[in-house]
């Protein structure tokens, strides 16, 4: 059946039913608003949405892929400010012929993204539109930290990394060249495997900047120099291929360090560390911060595709 | 210039350069995530979404108005809540051929919105996409009291209300008509009024419940019978039809009473309050609630059009 004919409340009713709750959800869906802890006094929180053909496309993607991509790219976000990620607030903006049960599995993706962080989608808003739309807001509690900007990298410090880079870059080339495998990589594209406790450990061991790798490592790094008044420099030895990803490389003919260097939607998290910090655990140093502006590879500008922007 | 020849980053420049921010506003735009006040240890937290062609014509409002009406939707669900607003957050999908400046001028609005009631545009998300669609997150802060649920409403409780119903209806059908006046019912539509402070004002006096008057009055206080397990009857003489409205109604075949009744989006505040309250200021009592389900109007069910179903 259609959203259509289950009508607003009729899916709001069969979604809710769905969801599970936290002990961080103090009131979830049906009043005017949901209630969230928030014992730190401060609240993070960040918006993302997701809209269709542009960021997913359902025939590449299930529903609750796509949930659980939208619940990964706005709870990365709160994780790159050293918080913990405590709910999602969901709008749903539906083709009236899309099936009820599309509805239904996004509403399970984005439960179970944020449960695996121990979050819960507390509220949302739905309507009819042409075009299918999901804006997802995360909230997240500090814990009493201080949040780490993007702006505090200093001269001196070691550009580290959590998480992976390039595969989901990899899965979408994968699947937009009209194949489905290698499974790995097109997984990868579908549920972005983001490394969320390391955004508050990076902060308790005293992470100097932070940013969700969502554009692009180097993209997403020269906001971190712009905003910080700094040079970044990545190694490129810091990065192996997989093999997986190396042997689709070479089927597909791309250079796969563009996909690493450049491929955005794995939300890893790079950080920087004062010099002399004992990394916390899944973080890696791959380069280095320094007087200058700008973010170079191995000492130089990178020639190959830059980030992504949305309406480019 | 259009959002795509301005490009993702130069709009949400061009756009936060605009905004400002209020105390309850600890970090803004340009990070991974904002920062919020949450002094209560609690956020209220609500979703609304505002799709063209369905919740708005570009012909019938201008980018400013969309804005007020977009924050109002929301800062009025918190307000229901007995909460204070604190932040927004918003999700802009603009067609690429978007003038930047219909973008900056939502902004304008949103922000003046805010601002109206203590509260700041705190951050968002940009994303093209064929059909132009705001969707925003407001927060709120409780202050130390419990929020007011749809589901507190006993019976021998004072039905009450805040603020007004039925001019945004009345601008809206004089707008479906094809006409521009009477001014004050168009201004109606286009900018809600809303009785924000009589939110938490309502909840320091002992409201037993409280909902926003978005979908209209009877359908709004159907789901407050429904979750306090009461009937609502409301007393139609308790409304005064405006000269405004009562002429526009006239002119244009209208029973005024379906306004005032099943009308929706002036964000009017509707609660139940313990009888032999001293209602506070702003809030008249309209109804009465009893045991028994459902609502009525002087006794009797009502036989207009009924509220609004945004998939139907």
């Amino acid at each position: 059946m259609s959203v259509t004919g289950v009508g607003e409340f009729g899916l709001i009713g069969r979604v809710t039913a769905r969801l599970s709750y936290g002990p961080t959800c103090l009131l979830g869906p049906g009043d005017d608003a949901a209630l969230v802890t928030a014992p730190d006094g401060r609240v993070a929180a960040s918006t993302d949405v997701l809209v269709e053909g542009r960021h997913f496309r359902r025939d590449w993607s299930g529903a609750r892929d796509v949930g659980h991509r939208a619940a990964a790219a706005n709870l990365a976000d709160i994780a790159a400010m050293g918080a913990a990620p405590t709910a999602l607030l969901v709008a749903l903006c539906a083709p009236p012929d899309l099936p009820a049960s599309w509805a239904e599995e996004l509403a399970d993706g984005l439960g179970a993204e944020a449960a695996s962080v121990g979050a819960s989608v507390v509220g949302g808003d739905m309507s009819a539109s042409p075009t299918l739309t999901v804006a997802v807001t995360a909230l997240g509690d500090l814990a009493g930290r201080a949040p780490v900007l993007r702006s505090g990298a200093r001269p001196g410090d070691v550009l580290a990394l959590s998480g992976r880079t390039g595969w989901a870059a990899a899965g979408y080339t994968v699947l937009s060249r009209g194949f489905r495998t290698p499974k790995l990589l097109v997984e990868a594209y579908r549920r972005p495997q983001v490394p969320y406790r390391a955004g508050p450990e990076a902060a308790a061991a005293g992470a100097t900047s932070m940013i969700d790798v969502s554009d692009g490592l180097l993209a997403d790094l020269g906001h971190v120099a712009r905003a910080s008044g700094v040079a970044l420099d990545v190694r490129r030895d810091a990065f192996e291929v997989p093999r997986q990803m190396g042997d689709a490389a070479q089927a597909l003919g791309v250079d796969p360090y563009t996909w690493i260097l450049t491929g955005g939607d794995d939300h890893a998290l790079a950080a920087t560390f004062p010099a002399g910090t004992e990394l916390p655990p899944g973080w890696r140093p791959v380069g280095a911060v320094t007087d200058g502006e700008g973010v170079t590879v191995d000492g130089r500008a990178w020639e190959g595709p830059a980030g992504w922007d949305h309406f480019r």
